[in-house]
């Protein structure tokens, strides 16, 4: 098999770009065998470190310890290369690493999808594939970059945005000439877990320590307890599996914070748990979509949904019911979304 | 987008290809518009009815009268082409239908997976497109099909041999570099129904003319009963996701013969019903394979898997625990796999 060799790009260098790039590293001879792909690491861009490109390559190991020193508040590492001045915008930054793929992981703005859906157009433009975990560009300009990326001979993917990489998006692809009639299901694992924990008796506040410690729950875990991570998740589901733009503030939503340990623990004891749900179904010419605690019947399959463990449950005209259980994720799940992403990209 | 025309072949014209016919005729404008292909059927061939073809293509709502009348021993109807001697052998009909797309729907042979293997070799070796809802080809051929598919430019694919056209096998297409440790799940529908009656109190014959009343199980129903049904996927699942050849015969295999309905009560009054499970494991360079009536846990997946549904399980390295659940197929869920695989051949 010849071998095809991309120039890849990360711009946020957070947890999910860091893990990609071990990803990448840790299948590099998987990729090149099965695949006949290969790579090199030829940009870093974050807000916290800058922007780096060198057209030839960086070492993989060499960019990790160093993001990881900057992180700490240290400096002692150097990325050895290159020592040109380096770009000070995103399109000069992609040209100087003559980008072929850029792989987007910018935090989320959920009012305007800012700036990553600038990143993914500067992407596209460079004629590189754009590949993002982030929702905003599929929630606030879905169908711009889609054209854009077809107008390139380019594609825009985003199979990390829900459920953690899980090729949910894909699985359509595999379904063609189907029509979803609507979804349902658990796709944000800070207030599962939450829930959860609140269930055995523990207080909101101890709940949310605990998620975030385990690395869950963001910092700023308003975002996830208010509803917004699953609104912004069962928007872009609906975009793009329905055909049918919808921002996330035309889902009706509704947070966890009104529930006591009390409540939740009386839900499960009485079979019908507490869980916050997402639903969205066509009516008529709309879709109607909401995320909600609502309780479900504890021999449902949303009851037993764990932890970060995930769920989605799909209507179809073909299969009346067709449902994907994600449980307990693993470290690279969403990195691997990306990287399939980029397989499917190039493949 | 430019229109290409396909010539489709059908080859076993009992359930499956009829509804396939009608489904595709049900579905010619979107797959003009949103896939560029429209079709032409220009062969039908089945034990029952002989052999026919016409390259410039049979009326479909002709051709499902004419079999239907031949099926309940009426010849009233005939298909108005052609007039010339028909075929007498699957590859001369190929030749004469001029096909690009044969759908296999022959009934399997356990033991061997012939005829449906050289009808697969045919149709390759004419350089058209084979598509089997067939077992026996994937679990006896499936690699010499499939290299000799790659070697002719085209396409062996059977989406439809598991889980009623579910995309079982195109979702590990979109979990490339990954691997996978093993699965269970439940497969078999005829089975779990009889399971499900049987733990009402029904008897093992009763339940078994109610699945029969219901057109899910065969007349002659022992393939399921015994497990075989389900040891065949199972092998089929192996031999493909985990690159490992597996016969039917190598799935330690028992059915559900010797479960009463006194037992089966019992068990699901304890909390722990029985069903009938298949599991796959890899160990060390084998990978080991069974079928067998199991207790589950009443708040496992599997316990709540009734009638017709099905489920599967994966363990995989990135994904820990993936699943999917199809619940109450309907009745074009089998042809909307080779639909599926139609589109997947020629896109």
């Amino acid at each position: 098999m010849k071998l095809r060799v991309y120039n890849l790009c990360f711009l946020g260098f957070g947890n999910v770009n860091r893990t990609l790039v071990r990803l990448l590293e840790d299948r590099r001879q998987e990729l090149r065998e099965h695949h006949g792909i290969d790579f090199r690491i030829t940009g870093i861009a974050s807000r916290r470190l800058g922007r780096i490109a060198h057209a030839n390559g960086f070492d993989s190991a060499e960019v990790l310890a160093w993001a990881a020193d900057a992180e700490s508040g240290w400096s002692r590492t150097k990325v050895s290369s290159p020592q040109e001045p380096q770009p000070h915008d995103v399109r000069s930054w992609l040209a100087a690493a003559d980008a072929d793929v850029l792989f987007e992981a910018t935090s989320l703005n959920v009012e305007t999808g800012e700036p990553a859906i600038d990143h993914t157009r500067a992407a596209l433009e460079h004629a590189a594939h754009a590949i993002t975990a982030n929702k905003g560009p599929v929630v606030h300009a879905y169908r711009e970059l889609r054209d854009l990326a077809a107008a390139h001979g380019k594609r825009f993917l985003f199979e990390s945005t829900v459920m953690d990489g899980v090729p949910i998006f894909s699985f359509f692809d595999e379904l063609p000439a189907i029509h979803l009639h609507g979804f349902h299901g658990i796709l944000n694992s800070t207030t599962n877990l939450i829930l959860g924990e609140m269930e055995t008796g523990m207080t909101f506040d101890d709940a949310l320590k605990k998620a975030q410690a385990l690395g869950v729950a963001e910092t700023d875990s308003s975002h996830d307890i208010d509803g917004w991570d699953t609104a912004v998740k069962t928007a872009a589901l609906i975009t793009v599996l329905m055909d049918h733009p919808i921002r996330p503030h035309q889902v009706a939503r509704d947070g966890i914070r009104d529930l006591t340990p009390q409540a939740l623990r009386n839900a499960r004891r009485d079979g019908w748990p507490f869980k916050l749900v997402c639903r969205a179904k066509r009516v008529g010419d709309e879709v109607r979509a909401s995320v909600q605690p609502e309780k479900v019947r504890a021999t449902e399959p949303m009851a037993r949904i764990s932890g970060t463990s995930s769920y989605i449950y799909f209507e179809t005209d073909i299969f009346p019911g067709l449902a994907i259980t994600e449980e307990n994720p693993g470290l690279y799940a969403t990195a691997h979304g990306m990287l399939a992403d980029f397989i499917r990209a190039v493949g």
